[in-house]
């Protein structure tokens, strides 16, 4: 698409100059954070409120310009890089409209990041659960328009499971205030779902009502290492066993992902001594009145005795389990640390499965990229692994690039035979679309494209996404 | 629309004789199990099988027969009430395809009754959560379409939050597998939403992936009377901070309901002697290893010094929880043997705003209609009162009748002017159609629609209802 300057100057008079992202400034909006995608669009706008946005829709609607949304631009499959469209970022709607204790709600603005919504949560003594590694940068409206997970989901739910209401701007610039604050409310089709983990293709996300939750008076943070990937399955089902399902973070981490880890950032120590195949990272909370540090011990001393723990290692303090989670929030900057080339995978399949799976696709690799590195970690809780081979440490970088697509096909190929997905919380974007159409049932690719052709007709909201 | 002989036995031959409800036993799924609604249908189908129900869509939608599918007719909003359609009724797809402990997760046709399935989880040691009045028999399908709720929504959520997948038979008879077993799945729009709580108008869902839980291992039941509504509220907010959140049910019952369920149950022994304008029946559970009994005691000690409650007491045994639970089971029960009319509403708000509402709404009531009695009760812990209104003991039965539809207006006015919803959980069916149109933001009208439109094309799922 070429817009000519009457489109142009006609789109900037709707934001005024202060909302032009001017074409110095424009690099951190076009090429995706960790440079792997550019794309180009024709103005580049920041509106400062709902109504702009409103305008912004309407304008392109009448004349078939397509839009890309962008929040913190943090995602990881392509879905905020615009291709020639031009290209909306919310980071000027940051209203907290409204924060309440009692209804444990709170209304804020997409351009909100998700570490200050986090913050206003905190400042009305109450928690907003959701926590991702970019949690700094990223933002209210894009973690909604794909669904994000990370690494309190066991706990939590999803985003999905943390939003009561939206408001979004539909194709044809119509506000929909579906802002609802209710736990119950059966009338009608419940609508917001399409639009979390819509992945900005039927219209834009301008505010939402988020779920708040007591904050937990105790936190006691675990590390262990494991005999096996089996013993990381028994261990969960240990632990929320003896705890009561206190368990808000179980993160596991392959052998390879803690060394890389700690080689690149050498100020790190080493939790335990014990080297191992698996770790875990397990976060527990509770309100007071429970001795959950007692709880934990007495549970650990039981998987001890079962040989589910070899060695573990509890924080004494916040400084120590500060640490700990250090580790965790570093594995992807070292893989980017590291000069060889990485296959990210983002895969789910029943928990109970991850051994299989694991076994099954850590030997296809080592047969098809002798010495390539699995960076297996994640939410095992969930039944989701990220799961990364590095290429081999001497070997040729580009020559292991050119077999990136074949690795991808054989990571998904597991996990599909394991009832698993192909994404389990980084979504589709422009990576996962071809895959997306050849794996999905037909009658649900069906579905899909007969919706968005049903609310976005003229296929203007973020266009060649997803679909 | 008027079937002539041909389509009848075309419709017949595919499920054969077993599969056709005669005419002698057709009553029980033609009229509504109040007797509020009596639809015809000219024909009633059984089918025994995905395949069968497939290919009895595939035919109507060809010739553009509308279908109206039935779960147990247990709605209260005339769902599945058919008019002039042919009924499907889903009693005979009953198969239990999959439990698995490991995975949390049980795979079961829709026509399996709620109690069936609870009792198939608690074969594999599980807790399946939901439970309603109805349990012994609502069907799985009927409590999807219409995302059933009921006592344990305040620690486990509605139907929604429940389901994981499902498998469903589209408008032309495509058989659409959406049975996820995963906790996480970004692969495009999470189409089971709209299928949940869409009435049927969407498609007949035939099976589901269901969330199973670990089995409490303690409860406590507690009945209390209390001085006023505003002290419900704040009972909420203290048990659930000195418990960390245990309550699986907080329910509310107003004098009135008490008194009209002792009166027509007079079996049921008076669980406190204390008389009061509200009393609340609230069950806590947890796992071992926690002194469940001795929180709540030491809890409503703390209640009673900051006089939220006058007079409680705590079942001593799983006979007497019974007998509490069964005040409660037994209020619907109770007004139907009353010989008054009964306005029935099913509101929500958000939960610090229910002593408003019950105050405004009480004086409007009194004022309307002098002496009718305000059966007030439910689910308070996540805001959904049901706002009953009977007819003056006394009184002109037909006379208040007539007035019912302004009395309703009345009780969903003031619950919109707080915010909340004219359906919490019973949903729109015939009953609240034309008033959802009128009340509904008109943008989310137009999405519903265009949905509807763009997945039905032909209107032949369950026409006339929700739309």
């Amino acid at each position: 698409m070429v817009l000519d300057q009457l489109h142009i100057d006609a789109l900037a008079a709707i934001t005024g100059p202060r909302g032009v992202i001017g074409e110095a400034d424009s690099a951190p909006y076009l090429t995706e954070w960790r440079g792997r995608w550019t794309g180009t669009a024709p103005i580049i706008l920041a509106p400062a409120s709902v109504e702009e946005v409103s305008k912004i829709a309407a304008w392109c609607h009448e004349h078939a310009i397509g839009i890309t949304p962008q929040g913190g631009n943090t995602g990881l499959v392509g879905g905020q890089v615009p291709d020639g469209q031009i290209l909306i970022t919310m980071k000027r709607l940051r209203a907290v409209r409204d924060v309440s204790a009692d209804n444990n709600t709170m209304t804020v603005e997409a351009g909100l990041t998700l570490a200050e919504a986090q913050a206003e949560a905190g400042k009305a003594d109450r928690l907003f659960p959701l926590s991702i590694g970019s949690e700094g940068s990223c933002q209210i409206g894009g973690i909604i328009s794909t669904n994000a997970g990370g690494v309190n989901v066991i706990r939590y739910g999803n985003m999905r499971d943390l939003v009561l209401g939206i408001e979004a701007v539909l194709p044809d610039g119509t506000v929909w205030n579906g802002l609802n604050r209710l736990r119950k409310n059966n009338t009608g089709y419940d609508l917001k779902h399409l639009f979390i983990g819509g992945e900005g293709t039927l219209g834009l996300v301008t505010a939402a009502v988020l779920k708040l939750y007591p904050r937990p008076a105790q936190s006691v943070t675990v590390f262990t290492a494991l005999p096996s990937a089996r013993a990381a399955v028994d261990l969960l089902s240990l632990m929320q066993g003896e705890t009561g399902g206190m368990a808000a973070s179980f993160e596991l981490l392959s052998a390879a992902t803690l060394d890389l880890t700690l080689k690149q950032f050498p100020g790190l120590p080493r939790p335990v001594e014990t080297r191992a195949p698996f770790y875990t990272l397990m976060e527990f909370t509770s309100g007071s009145g429970t001795d959950l540090a007692g709880k934990i011990e007495a549970a650990l001393a039981k998987a001890m005795e079962k040989d589910l723990v070899l060695d573990g290692t509890i924080a004494q303090n916040q400084t120590q389990a500060g640490e700990l989670w250090q580790i965790r929030h570093n594995v992807s900057e070292a893989m980017k640390k590291d000069p060889a080339y990485c296959v990210k995978c983002d895969i789910s399949v029943p928990v109970q499965d991850i051994p299989a799976f694991l076994e099954e696709t850590g030997k296809a690799v080592e047969k098809t990229a002798p010495g390539a590195r699995v960076i297996a970690f994640g939410h095992m809780g969930d039944g989701n692994i990220h799961y990364d081979i590095l290429g081999p440490e001497a070997g040729e970088h580009d020559a292991f690039k050119a077999r990136s697509q074949e690795m991808e096909r054989l990571v998904h190929d597991t996990a599909i035979a394991h009832g698993g997905s192909i994404s389990a919380e980084h979504g589709i974007g422009i990576l996962k679309r071809a895959e997306l159409a050849e794996r999905k049932d037909p009658a649900e690719m069906r579905m899909m494209r007969a919706i968005k052709q049903a609310l976005d007709p003229k296929n203007i909201m973020n266009p060649g996404k997803l679909l």
